[in-house]
């Protein structure tokens, strides 16, 4: 009991936390190459914000507690609201469109189950103040170009795009009145994942059109201007138009789109759309602007990256780099320590990454440690003083130097940038 | 009310979050100079693992709840206790000694004051299972070397340094029973802090001795040993023996320090020690390793940088660069803009940051926002296609070159390295 997390919970030993950091570098890297900036809000939030967005039914999922202060409060469970509440409080400080990425952990009370735990690290990112359709294009390409960077090919995942309004304009056509639109929205969104026969139900006598469009596909001049410019972008094998995407969420307005991988083997990798109302909704109309945004969570992208050969291999290959240590300092006489100690405070100075054992300890045994670090050099410390030993640990060539020429015959080393 | 975090919460708008990702990066870059490895563990822990390690008042300060599964959970208020969790759980799997990092969010329910928040980020790091005394001479060292990333010299800060052996020793001399001591340290901790008169009650007839052992400073050989392997780093400046340290927390065992501000303006910047008996502690006797760490937050820190003219400098210095665009792309011809756009996707899949105007701008709209963003060069796809124009932002130079040599000519520049 005390050995182990809560349930749903993860401990990142020091493998796991690189994996996890070697996401976020990617997520960070493409974020900031389409020029996003990171923004990051709280972890608590009231949970006034949550059911003003999700309705009552929301507080079911969440972790959420009566604090000391006597206030209602929650485990975010998502950073829409929050980037709602931020951009509401703060849009006149910043040029229009805002285009902001954010990393950050969130939180459901859920049942256990494959790819969804009760945590999850998250990538937002959000467009806010532009209704034309490049910002959709803009965000589906960046959505694809932080998977490639992954390593994921067009044959790894699909992006299936859909537009809420070719529905909201299929049922105003119809006479649905507007107020229903949620409910037949629900029902569209859940074909495919529950019997037909209950879908039929709640779809009434639209039960037959809607399942005539959801076959044929649906035509909409919007999702074709999409998907050419992906097509000018060389994106456009990423993506596939499927109307029967809804998203449950009744918030979305216009382009909505969730992400797959190919053999459909997991959850969605990410989600996300237009939400044009949101801001307004939850700044009881202080502040209206148009916003669009997805999220990627670490979870369902790990065991993708974990599944596909190539983004595996990639992945171990840059953590086993990250992880090298630069040098390892061997003392061979005690008697040497000192000086050896002094010289690991000025190679650290310089900027490398530099181990040494911290008792004494038996020559081969500090070199395997050099090896198991994965150092690019061993430095040894002995018989030699004034001259130190240098070994190239991927060639095991050594080579003899008085100890104060080290320093700049390392910075001139090309195998060892700091 | 809607507008604002829970009270003690912040939001990170762009600035405030570059701020935050420049005191991480320094962290992270430091920790692994020193050979430190980063892990990471869950925000939400049993208020028992808490409980076992402070005692019940502890959780006074905590947000904790029932979770709906009927469980006594509270969001982490510090790192150590699930440190020794995870490590009781899965020592085997590694060499010792550990040296291990971490750089995550913590919470206490307090009082709001100046430096002290409800949520705060820190930096822990820990050596488990080494006793020797260049465990504790490694351990402040890297605290040193953190700090003096930041810029800040022997002038700004200073680790005061003393050993809880030295207290003990007095005390069991003194024929004070082990089960005091506690009691007894406490009140040596609280000395300056509180009135002369109270501490004095406390220590009833050692009041004398102990005032008179602050006054005159304790002598001890390890703390002689520690500042003299510092000395022999360059490192001597930056501390100083003060016994009258000895920090709140009972678990701790030897050496422990805390860092102050040399101007005595600000809370403690960052505290540590030696706590040899608390993973048998808390894990039922499971596991006994020797084990010492310091943490330092995020805040304190803040409003040092702020403080010190060359640290608030330096970091407004790297998080501009840091924040810069490479390339901005002016659409000067809407006719041009799909070559554009297919070329904005090329650069960034060479890894530049490249922004560009969402929708038709005016040109020199667009030659201001390329400046706002920092932009190295502006690329204008306009009248002169198949050529474009390439302008150095800094310089003010153009120069023309046909489209299909931009990608080239680019990488060949100094001024862009993606």
């Amino acid at each position: 009991m005390f050995m182990q997390t809560l349930p749903g919970f993860r401990d990142f030993l020091p493998e796991d936390c690189a994996k996890r950091n070697y996401i976020f570098a990617r997520w960070r890297e493409v974020a900031r190459r389409y020029g996003f900036v990171e923004w990051e809000g709280p972890l608590l939030e009231t949970v006034e914000l949550y059911k003003k967005k999700s309705g009552a039914e929301i507080v079911d999922q969440l972790f959420n507690f009566t604090d000391k202060g006597e206030r209602e409060v929650a485990l975010r469970p998502e950073l829409t609201p929050t980037l709602a509440r931020v951009v509401a409080a703060h849009e006149r400080e910043f040029k229009k469109p805002l285009k902001w990425f954010s990393i950050g952990q969130f939180f459901r009370y859920e049942k256990q189950q494959r790819g969804r735990l009760r945590e999850h690290f998250q990538l937002n990112c959000d467009i806010i103040g532009e209704a034309a359709l490049a910002a959709d294009i803009e965000l589906v390409a960046l959505c694809i170009d932080v998977l490639r960077a992954f390593g994921f090919t067009e044959r790894d995942f699909v992006v299936r795009i859909s537009d809420r309004e070719f529905w909201t304009d299929f049922l105003r056509e119809r006479n649905v009145p507007a107020d229903r639109w949620d409910e037949f929205l629900q029902a569209i969104d859940k074909f495919g994942r529950e019997p037909r026969e209950k879908t039929a139900e709640k779809l009434d006598n639209l039960a037959e059109p809607v399942f005539a469009t959801l076959k044929s596909g649906g035509k909409s001049e919007k999702l074709g201007k999409l998907v050419d410019a992906l097509r000018g972008r060389g994106l456009a094998d990423f993506v596939a138009i499927d109307i029967g995407i809804v998203r449950g969420l009744a918030y979305y307005t216009g382009i909505v789109f969730e992400v797959f991988d190919r053999a459909g083997k997991f959850r969605a990798i990410a989600g996300g759309g237009r939400y044009d109302n949101l801001i307004a909704q939850l700044s009881d109309g202080a502040v209206s602007l148009p916003a669009l945004g997805f999220a990627m969570g670490d979870v369902v992208l790990g065991e993708l990256i974990n599944e596909i050969p190539h983004a595996r291999e990639a992945m171990q290959e840059a953590i086993t780099i990250d992880r090298k240590i630069d040098i390892y300092v061997v003392i061979a006489k005690e008697e040497r320590r000192a000086d050896a100690l002094t010289q690991v405070q000025q190679l650290r100075d310089l900027g490398y990454g530099v181990d040494y054992p911290l008792t004494p300890t038996k020559i081969p045994k500090q070199f395997q440690t050099a090896e198991d670090l994965g150092a690019t050099i061993a430095i040894l410390y002995g018989d030699e003083w004034p001259q130190v030993k240098i070994k190239n640990m991927a060639t095991a060539q050594q080579e003899l130097l008085p100890h104060d020429r080290l320093l700049a015959h390392l910075q001139a080393l090309p195998s060892l940038s700091s």
